[in-house]
C-alpha cells in the first residue's frame, strides 16, 4: 500500500488557492507525480495525472500498461489505450471549477477538455508545484550536496582522460562509468565535451574533434544521485591559451563569483543575472553572453524557474540554481563556469568546491 | 542556405484545409519541424515551433540558442529565452483565423496564447502533419527496410549473448555496440531484456535479474538507422519450456500472423487488431493483451496513428507500423512477438524476416 505525500500535496493547494481561490489542479508532468506520490513512469506519448482539490481525495489517474501500487490517502484511476481519455478525467473534474493545468501537459490531451468543457476555465497552474517543489527540504538538501559533491570528484578524475590526439567522444564515453563508481543512476544530462571553438556553442555535443594545441577544454558535466541532480561547468586549457581566452576566462569568472556572492533569501533572480551580465557587459561582451545566468535544479536538471533577467521573484531558503556565465565568440572560443547554489536561511552555500583556477591539462 | 521542403508542407497544409477550411498551423514537435525543414533541435523546456499557412510563406521560430541556417523559402524568427514569447508568435500568427496546434505542444506554450487570443480558435491540428508524415515515400520505404534488415542481423547475434548466469542488464549492455557496429546512430528505444518472470510486464527496464532454468527470454529491441527506427520484439526459451510458455506462444505466433496476412491497403485498424485480439480471446488470454496490437513507426519509434480498437482509420499505402500481439501471465511468464510491415500498393511486406519459430537457446 503506497500513500500520497501529504504535506507536499497541502502546500501546493495552499500555493494554488493563493493565486486562483476555489481551484482544482491536473498534474502531469512525471516527476511532479513523483515528487508528490511516489509513483514513477515514463510515459511517452501516453497520459499519466493526478488531480488535487482542496477537500477532496487526491485522484491518480494511470494507464493500466504501468503498474501502480494502491493508495490509502488517494483513488487511482486506471485506463487503457482504447478509452476515451478526455470522459475517463471528466468523471473526476468539477465542472463548475476552475482547473489549472500544468506547463508540460500535452495541448493533445488539453484541447479536448476544452473542448468538452470539462470545467468552468482552465489556466497555467503549474506554478503552484513549481514554487513547492523550489523549495528543498532537509533530506532534498543533503542529497543536492551529495549529488554536487560526487559531481566535483568525476570533474577532478577528468584532467587525466585528456591527452593529445584524444577526441572529445572518447572522453565523454568515460563519464558514465565514473558517475556509476560514485553511486549514481545515470547522467542528469548528456555531457558536453568541447574542445577549442565547438566551446562557442553553448550546447555542442561530444563529436569526433581532436584536440588541438592551445584549446580550451569544456566539461558541462552532472550525475544523478537518489533521484537528485548535478550540473556543473567547469573549463580548462590545453597548451598555452591565447589572449582572448585567457581574458574571457578571467571575466567569466568575476562573473561567477560575483553573482554566487550576493545569492541570499530576498534577492531578486533578476538582478543576479543582472550583476554577472553588468560584469561580462564592461568588459565588452554582452553580445557574447547569449543566455540566462542560470535554472533551478532538483529532480530534474532543468527545473521551472530561472535566473534571467525577466525573472523578478525573489530568492527564498532551500532554493537550488545554478550560477553559469559564459561568453561565446563563434569559429574561436567559449568559457563558461557553472556552480549550483543552495539558499540558506541568510545566505548560500555553493555546492561545488572545483577550483576556479585557470588549469592547464598539459603542464 | 537551407531549404524547407515545398512539396510536404503543401501535402499538411492540404489535409489540414480538409478539416479545418482557412485554418493556419503551428507545429511544435521536433521530429515534425525536422520533417518539413530539415531543421532539428532537442529543445527540451524551450520552444521551437514553424507556423504554416496557405499562400503566406513559413515561418521558423527559433531559440537563438539553438543554431539554424537561413532559409531561401522561409522565414527564421529568433528569439531568446527572456523574450516574450507569445508576443513573438503573435506577431506572426493571423488573428483572425483558427489556429491549429499540434498534440505535443506543451500546454504552457497554449494557454498564453489562447488568454491573448492569439487566434479565432484553438484546435488539435497535427493529424493534418501526422497524415502527412504517415505514408513514408520511396526514400523512406528503402531506409525502414534497411533499419529491420539491421534490426534482423542484431537479433541473430542475442542467443550468442545468453547463457547461465548472465543478468538482463549485461545482456542489455551489449546491444549498443552491435548496432553501431551495423552502422546505426543508437537505438531507437531503450532496449527490453525481460527473463521469466519479468516478460509480464510490457515495459520491462533490464536489470540484475539472473537468468534462471526454463525461462522465456524477451527481446524488444530497435536501432536507428539514418533517422529511420525499427523495432522488433521475440521471445526465446532458455531450456524446456513449461507447458503455459509454449501455449502462449503458439497463440501469440498465430495472432502476429493472421493479423500480418491481412494488412493491405483499405482495411481498417481497428480490425487488424480485432483479428489479433479474437485469436488471444479464443484461446482464454483476452484479459492478458493488455495493449493496442501495434503503433506507428518512422523516424520516432511510436508516432500518431495505432494499431487499435479505437482506431476506424484505413491503411494505406506507404504506411509502417508494429504487429504486436502479447500475452502476460503476471508473476509467472509472458509473450510478445513483433514485427513491423510496411504497406505496399496492393499488400504487405513485412520488414523483419527473423523466424518465429520458438527457439531454445541452450541448444
Amino acid at each position: 500500500m503506497a500513500t500520497v505525500d501529504e504535506a507536499r500535496i497541502a502546500r501546493v493547494l495552499q500555493v494554488l488557492g493563493e493565486g486562483h481561490p476555489g481551484s482544482q489542479l491536473l498534474v502531469t508532468d512525471s516527476w511532479s507525480i513523483y515528487y508528490l506520490t511516489g509513483f514513477y513512469a515514463e510515459m511517452g506519448e501516453r497520459f499519466s495525472g493526478l488531480l488535487l482539490s482542496d477537500g477532496e481525495r487526491p485522484v491518480i489517474f494511470d494507464n493500466a500498461l504501468f503498474p501502480i501500487d494502491e493508495y490509502d490517502n488517494a483513488d487511482v484511476v486506471l485506463f487503457s489505450d482504447t478509452d476515451d481519455l478526455a470522459g475517463v478525467l471528466m468523471a473526476r473534474i468539477d465542472p463548475e471549477r476552475p482547473l489549472g493545468i500544468d506547463a508540460q501537459m500535452r495541448s493533445g490531451f488539453l484541447l479536448p477538455l476544452q473542448e468538452r468543457r470539462a470545467a468552468a476555465s482552465f489556466f497555467l497552474g503549474s506554478y503552484a508545484v513549481a514554487r513547492t517543489r523550489a523549495i528543498k527540504d532537509q533530506r532534498e538538501r543533503e542529497l543536492m550536496r551529495r549529488a554536487s559533491q560526487i559531481n566535483d570528484q568525476v570533474m577532478a578524475q577528468l584532467p587525466s582522460l585528456v591527452h593529445a590526439g584524444v577526441t572529445e567522444r572518447e572522453v565523454a564515453s568515460r563519464l558514465s562509468g565514473l558517475y556509476k563508481e560514485l553511486g549514481c543512476d545515470g547522467f542528469s544530462f548528456p555531457p558536453i565535451v568541447s574542445f577549442g571553438a565547438n566551446a562557442a556553442d553553448p550546447h555542442h555535443e561530444p563529436d569526433d574533434t581532436v584536440l588541438g594545441d592551445n584549446q580550451v577544454v569544456l566539461f558541462d558535466i552532472g550525475g544523478q544521485y537518489r533521484d537528485y541532480c548535478s550540473d556543473m561547468t567547469r573549463t580548462f586549457f590545453w597548451g598555452e591559451p591565447d589572449e582572448e581566452s585567457a581574458r574571457i576566462y578571467d571575466v567569466v569568472r568575476r562573473a561567477n563569483e560575483a553573482a554566487a556572492a550576493m545569492v541570499r533569501p530576498g534577492v531578486r533572480f533578476c538582478d543576479i543575472d543582472r550583476c554577472a551580465r553588468d560584469i561580462i557587459e564592461q568588459a565588452g561582451y554582452g553580445p557574447y553572453f547569449t543566455h540566462r545566468l542560470g535554472h533551478s535544479i532538483g529532480m530534474q536538471d532543468h527545473e521551472p524557474g530561472d535566473v534571467s533577467l525577466s525573472n523578478t521573484a525573489v530568492v527564498e531558503p532551500g532554493m537550488t540554481f545554478s550560477i553559469e556565465p559564459g561568453i561565446y565568440l563563434p569559429g574561436r572560443t567559449g568559457v563558461r563556469i557553472e556552480d549550483l547554489v543552495l539558499v540558506g536561511e541568510e545566505g548560500v552555500e555553493v555546492l561545488n568546491s572545483y577550483t576556479h583556477e585557470p588549469v592547464r591539462l598539459d603542464a
